[in-house]
């Protein structure tokens, strides 16, 4: 078997991302030890029975000892907690990185407790599932998916090339950008339709005139999309929304003046201004099914996943 | 073999629902005759390269005529025209049907045309996809899907019961309501949903600050879901807005206040408001997938359509 690509490994936090990479590399064997933290104990003892690594610890300060890489895996508000506890365990020449979906925010947080010697390079995987916790990660979660660093001025090339090779054997590609621009980007491809999701769930549950009974009973007519988003982890996406405001207000204003837009077009029965939008929207799915960023298959291929066998003739 | 359910069927209309009802009458063997007809030549002829029916002709009154049961699939829009047209030529005892996302609208545009001695059923089959024409039906379509009728006060209740054991063999489980109740039930699990996903698409569309292939490139991460609603026929949805207005005004009206309420706490960092929220709507999608109404695999079971043989360990 050929030499693991780190000696030793830490994660810190072990939920749908944690476990996930915990997944991914044992079967790729990337780690010559896997070190794993979280702060719950009953979080841990589930990772432990799942088998996710070789140690475990509710003290992340035990687990990063040694460590040539640690992987910090938390909600974005908790980053600047972590890295003031782990700081001074962290050995010499160790890179240090996160998974946070707003990277602004938490370089802000983590950078003033990384010690001199230690590659602290900030990334984001974009990746996940609407499903949280160590049972929900798999092997897979990376793959085709893009890795996107936001290296510091003064990042190490090195540091930042051996972590490359570690998330594209975990699967991914890689990208880096200005944290800046990546909080805005992330704003609309991401926060923004969680939000909107989460917002459009929020009011049909606030409904007199239609019940709860008959959402839930008609939701496969475009509703249940939407809930799916909207069944993500509430934890991470009030540090999201919380860690990435200002972004997530422009978005929302833009979105919200585009609505209005929308709106006052259906109240005078504007026709041609609806076919045109409803016509512009359609070429941007096209785009992405040939980006390879979605399947082509009808609703999102749940039909072959309902009936593997139906045909489709 | 059983005697066909009808003598005769005739297809107004050979789109999504059209051609999927075509490929299950087949199937289930409902018609002794299957007519097909549609106002386009090109549409009519890929019908007919499909073998779809046993008739195919761009004349509508040719193919009702002799029709024990006539099904109305054209964007709601076209309804009254077309309920114009076929009239002198339905034969009496017939039932004639549609399966419109709108039904207040339906039935003012179509009953005043129908004839004495024609069963006018209203109907709504809540099934579809983001497809549309007759390449993309297929027989599974309507499997354990809902299909709401909106029976006028004088509806015979055995014309009632055949048109409802025709969509029972289609797979459909059946319902009746009021119109005007469908129409607000539709606005919010439906017709709202797609609005929304239209509009975020077009802000996307629009950004000077991420650019389009961007939004693309990283769509994976939420935006891709509305992508997909936004995908949908232009046509249809454009008479949808059109057709129940004041229902769909009222909920952009609720979810625009909503979403001023959600903005302001993001704003405000008012975290136990947003976690709140983001608890809630997750107990919805719990009970969808409860439901039987959408599949519980993550990020809709995309997965396991792209890696049929993943492992999820």
């Amino acid at each position: 078997m050929s030499e693991p690509l780190f000696n030793k490994i830490a994660l810190v936090g072990i939920g749908l991302i944690g476990s996930s990479l915990a997944r991914v590399i044992r079967r790729e064997h990337l780690a010559g030890h896997l070190a794993i933290s979280t702060r719950s104990e009953a979080t841990l003892k589930r990772a432990e029975e799942l088998g996710l690594g070789d140690g475990y610890t509710t003290d992340a300060q035990q687990a990063v000892r040694d460590a040539d890489l640690v992987i910090v895996s938390v909600p974005v508000g908790s980053s600047g907690q972590v890295a003031q506890e782990i700081a001074p365990s962290l050995k010499r020449g160790a890179i240090l990185t996160d998974v946070g979906s707003t990277k602004g925010s938490v370089i802000a947080q983590m950078q003033p407790h990384v010690p001199p010697g230690v590659h602290f390079i900030p990334g984001h995987p974009l990746a996940g599932t609407e499903k949280s916790g160590p049972d929900a990660g798999f092997a897979e979660l990376f793959e085709n998916r893009w890795c996107i660093f936001t290296p510091l001025p003064d990042t190490d090339p090195a540091a930042l090339e051996k972590l490359s090779e570690f998330w594209r054997r975990c699967g991914s590609n890689i990208d880096t950008m200005d944290p800046q621009h990546h909080d805005m980007t992330l704003a609309i491809v991401s926060h923004l339709p969680h939000i909107i999701a989460y917002n459009i769930v929020g009011t049909a549950d606030d409904l007199e005139s239609v019940t709860k009974s008959e959402v839930i009973k008609y939701s496969a007519s475009g509703f249940r999309d939407f809930t799916r988003l909207a069944a993500s982890d509430p934890t991470m996406w009030r540090d999201v929304c919380l860690h990435n405001k200002d972004a997530i207000l422009e978005m929302l204003a833009r979105f919200s003046e585009d609505l209005a837009s929308l709106q006052r077009a259906i109240r005078w029965g504007d026709g041609e201004k609806l076919f045109d939008l409803f016509t512009r929207t359609r070429a941007v799915r096209r785009s992405i099914i040939e980006a390879g960023q979605d399947i082509d298959a009808p609703d999102f291929g749940r039909q072959a996943v309902e009936h593997p066998g139906g045909s489709r003739q």
